[in-house]
């Protein structure tokens, strides 16, 4: 599955219900949709001299394969959602990617409700950005090209 | 994906091994099919003025986005099954519907292991009806139309 | 004390602070007083051929004996609201009730403080019904005749 | 969807990143691919007198589709991989299989963090081997051998 | 309240639902009534010299209060039923008696629900006896003569 | 319920135990009686400008409905006792009082047991305060006549 | 090891440090050593028709050895001190035993540490008896009699 | 430390953040500011024949050694603010002084987050009042003078 | 301790209350007795070119010391009955054999108590084979026999 | 405190034992010093247009006098280090700050001791940055900057 | 038990596997055996003036048998091992010696898996020395003869 | 910091309140001082080759310096108080030393409430001595000193 187009590809993979996004509680995650942030986000990337894989599912299994079929990109910006909080499958597809894992999410889960704030993939990650909406993916973008340059590898 | 027929729709929703209904544990689920209640349902549906849309799946997945398309019903009756318990995304498609959600079970969970006293999704539910067989759909139903007449949206 | 006048009647039993229904914090509880839920009981449940016995009481001590002398009922609906949550002496009073029970709540404890979320009486329920107002005993009187009809006895 | 074929026949299910064996972390999960089981299994299921059906899924509904599928099989290996700690639905899905259930694992559990320490999906197995890599799977088997002729049912 | 005719009488006082003994779950609680306990424990009593005040109520504050006028009597049995287990107002009032003060069970809370294995007020007692059916009462008394011969007080 | 003569009258409420006031552990609670603490709190209230309607009881359900009959009172002085730990029932009367309501406690809680540090009806008094005697009630009647000045009602 | 013997005999075990008992902390467990104690059983037992066997150990596999070796004893008194609160191996042989168990305390578990508040074998002991010295030793018995004469086994 | 200058002084220390009052989040803790607060106490101390020594820090040392220097006052108020929740250490500093000790809050901590329902300091406090604003001051300062009157020491 | 005769030797060693086998609940445990089960292991063990050294008791110090003993053993096999929830002294017994270590069990700990779900020796063992009853044996066996082969030590 | 010349600045505020930076363990922090974290920052910061305001401090109090004196700044990063997890006092001083409140850490705290997971300050942040090294800080100026635009405040 | 030989005695009581040390992980216990630690003990002690009783077993009722026979001694030292985080016989035993006891171990149990952190002996010993290999019984010889010397008992 | 001066120093850093020793519950403390504890050690460190560097703080933040001042010394000794339980800040600071640390306790925290049986920096410390008064300090530097010299460094 890894071929020569996921080097120097960013693979950034979104979780469930992400696809409603702009379209309902803009008050709490914006009024971008997710159409907005993927193009945002390659754009940012090519400035960056990075293209972009930008992938969303409700499916648990889904996005566990889409981890794995993202190993052999540079890099790896997930928002798991709701799974952050329960998948063990998925920190275990994330625990076997080598390139560098940045977890991202728009709100900051420590202001919600208890059961979002233990995330269970974080052991997996380099890092984690939270909190600053569409920004946290830029950021996110930006951390792990810094990575990935300072890693030399993947790209 | 939400269109004019969904308009006087209630959505109604069965999670995981729902489908086995009727074939198996007959002393604890009664001996009727998933498809006896579809058909109960869509006949006291129509008597109350209302068109059912009828599903089941045994993914996560499937089930968060049947949510998203049930946004556009009247209402939703949903019996996650086993995901009641343990599904965060669930919650979070759920409390994307403004229309009224209904939370059924067939059995009672509390009579049966402890993980089964926790539901999930109950803060996205406007209420929750359990423990009386197919009848819990039944009054689920009836729940619905009246909030939908006290509401007067999307009907 | 079960008498001939306890056949085809259903006991409907309140707990403490019910009492004040509709004159306060009707945005919680509806305008409805427990006068208005007596009455609207006792209309449907002729329409059903039944009779209603409704009581209320803000001792737990009493609210065992009302349910103690409805054991020659057809049915026993109960909302035990404060008590719910801490009396095992009321779960032990349902236990010897062979009748159908139904656990009754006018607001959904689930989206209340997390005290509210344990029910202490389930166990001795055979379902249980929240969330709907007023509308939830009377979704709860259908269920007990349904019940009542399928065991074919004390009606 | 059981049918004459499944007669003799043991079903050998896996669940999320079981299909990345052999090309990872083989210090933990040794050197085997998931291939690699699998045509063992066969080989020792034949000299066993029985065909194998085995499959692969990241996706959690469509294990407890796996699972339903099998209910007409001879007997039942799982090992749900991550699932196994988090599944409350391929729990109820294997509470509908008569036949005999095992549930195998290639690393120990408790050896590792401690939330895979708590089987989900236990109390519906007849019993469990954990440890041995891919010896596990063959232990498994020749333990489903004789649960079958023990019974005498379904083979 | 404490008269001369509290002296040598051993109060045995009876929580919520014990109403009922005998005419409910014989097969739990042996057929005996609480009328056949209370006359055992007199002639029992008699016979060893005593007299006894039996009272029984299924309200928490009742028992309170039934506990304040046995002060002043020789000893105590009590058997709190349900509030054994949730009732600190029960060991404020037990802490304030200074003879000798005895819980009983007629079963062993230990093989039931989780729930009835704490006892609230043992601390507050010398001694318990439980899982002996009437027979419990009986040893009670054996055990409060003994006590009460020990202390020399208010015999 | 409320009277004309609610105005300007504080309610003073006592809960289980707290008759014994004075006859027992007088080197816990003191040598003053309830008596004692019903003439000191009429007299300070009197030069406060207050009457004052001072009541014990040793049910539940009765201080639930004293609760209720305090409502047109200018302000409610609650010493819940042993239901303080335990009475969701009190808490939910307490919480549809609109006038002031100051918990009140001889001793310390903090200083007991650890059961008696959670205060249940505490989220529904504007203050605590504990630990001094019947000096708590004095400075619960200071506590209650400020806090009705600064809110100008029902005085 | 069971023989005739053992018909009408009453086993009296005694777990870990009560050998120690009467020369030590007096004001806890009195000045009875457990020489005295056996005596007392002895001529107790006699007069009831019975003989003891009475046996005590530090060690808990003896204990458990004990235990079986009294299988076919009339009853079984036990008192297995520390071992009470953690031995699963104890239970285990506990539950092998289809004569009469009745576990004594000489203290009442409850007024001390909580962790001497569990009782890891009370779900195989018929009855409990603590907190009365030797007495309860002594009532034990008399349970054991009343027991043995009930089911009218191995006597 | 200890001089004459303590006699008849009452400390009055205050922890971290209390400096900011009146400048932030008046609808909370009202517009009054420290110094405010600081005025009444001197007055009313006065008025009582008491002076005072007002201090805060926000260091949980220097509150230490305010709690060290404040051994010989007459008594001691503490605002602990956010150490309330936190300090052991300064539950040891405060279990030094032989002084009255008395807890005081602007705010109910029971109605605020979790976290600050659990004072670590209580136990080494006489009492506690909280809720009344800087109402909650003055009570204190009447209630440490009738502790100093009723102790007749250091005053 | 430790000689030429342990060469080619497994260990079978077994916890308390195994030397019942077979005489009691044989619906649990089946009607095999431990001489059974050692006679088949011995028989087994030649036919794969091992000799067996099986030993039973009922003492944790017995069984510390029996693995001490097994260290220079090919294999060990251990069921650890009660034991294996409780004891820390085994855990660390077995932490010092280099050899393959193997829990196993009759029945499935996860289908009893919950106390049985937690075995305190698995981070010691290599693997877990449960609930086949002397099947688990004779698995154990084959599995012991694999690990000795894969590492040529001490065969 | 707040001065003219806090306006375009961003504070940035380091906690206890940071100040050793790059002199220890650089395999976990990097070998850069906070002085060149200080510099790298500094430098960013103007490139943006704003100036810093850096600081380190091992005391709390400190820390929070720091936050404090903060408040008039356009946006605070904060570094809190120990005090993250276990700082009321630094929670109630950051919930003062209406600027942006930005969390940042060197190593990302889920992969390090269970305790360092929780994080008591989050409540008070707008977002949060951990992982990164020294990238943390400048992700966190980025981050602070973009949401000083957006709130269009301060600056 | 107690002789003359006891007095001027130190009792040096081993636990557990305590018999291989020196032999096994000498990475983590050091390379002396226990034999050197009883030499090293022996001549330590006579240079203090006292003689020593060196032992050790497997046993939990054996090392509670030597607790007894070790209370004539002038004191206790003991390194329980794996008891000391489970048996509450062992801390019976040594509640009952008046002589100093002294817990030590080899290395520090917090710096292992967190259920060695909880010592159940530790409420029955004067003081704890661990973490400094066999150094640790010296320090506590040191202890032990200081203690005994500021007691003037039993030497 | 660190300077020549540092060469054979042992740092003793003592927490908060310690320096109220001897003048506050002697019963508990003893009567030495903290000076004499000082001069104590100071006498027995020279006998021993080694210089000492004692200091006393309440401030967390003082204590972490400090201990960051004691880097460069030989070894570190620290009795941190009421700093044990709760300061991370403090296990980080230690977690720096690289040479041996000593946690050292006059009292043995697991004699007194919960709350002290845990050390959050033990994780940092080589070992601790706990219980025997100034006597702890002693024993303390004497395995600093023979750890010092088992390393042979800084010395």
């Amino acid at each position: 599955m890894s071929t020569a187009s996921d080097q120097r590809t960013i693979a950034i993979l979104n979780g469930p219900n992400l696809n409603l996004l702009g379209t309902r509680q803009p008050e709490i995650y914006g009024s971008e949709s997710l159409d907005d942030i993927d193009r945002m986000c390659r754009k940012h990337a090519e400035s960056l001299g990075f293209s972009t894989r930008f992938q969303q599912t409700n499916s648990e299994g889904e996005l566990v394969s889409m981890v794995q079929d993202a190993r052999a990109c540079s890099a790896v910006l997930i928002n798991a959602a709701g799974y952050t909080h329960t998948s063990v499958a998925l920190l275990d597809a994330l625990l076997t990617v080598e390139a560098p894992v940045i977890e991202v999410h728009l709100s900051s889960p420590h202001t919600r409700e208890s059961f979002r704030h233990k995330s269970v993939i974080a052991p997996a990650c380099n890092g984690v950005i939270a909190g600053f909406g569409s920004l946290s993916y830029r950021l996110g973008l930006d951390a792990a090209v810094a990575l990935v340059d300072a890693n030399g590898v993947n790209a």
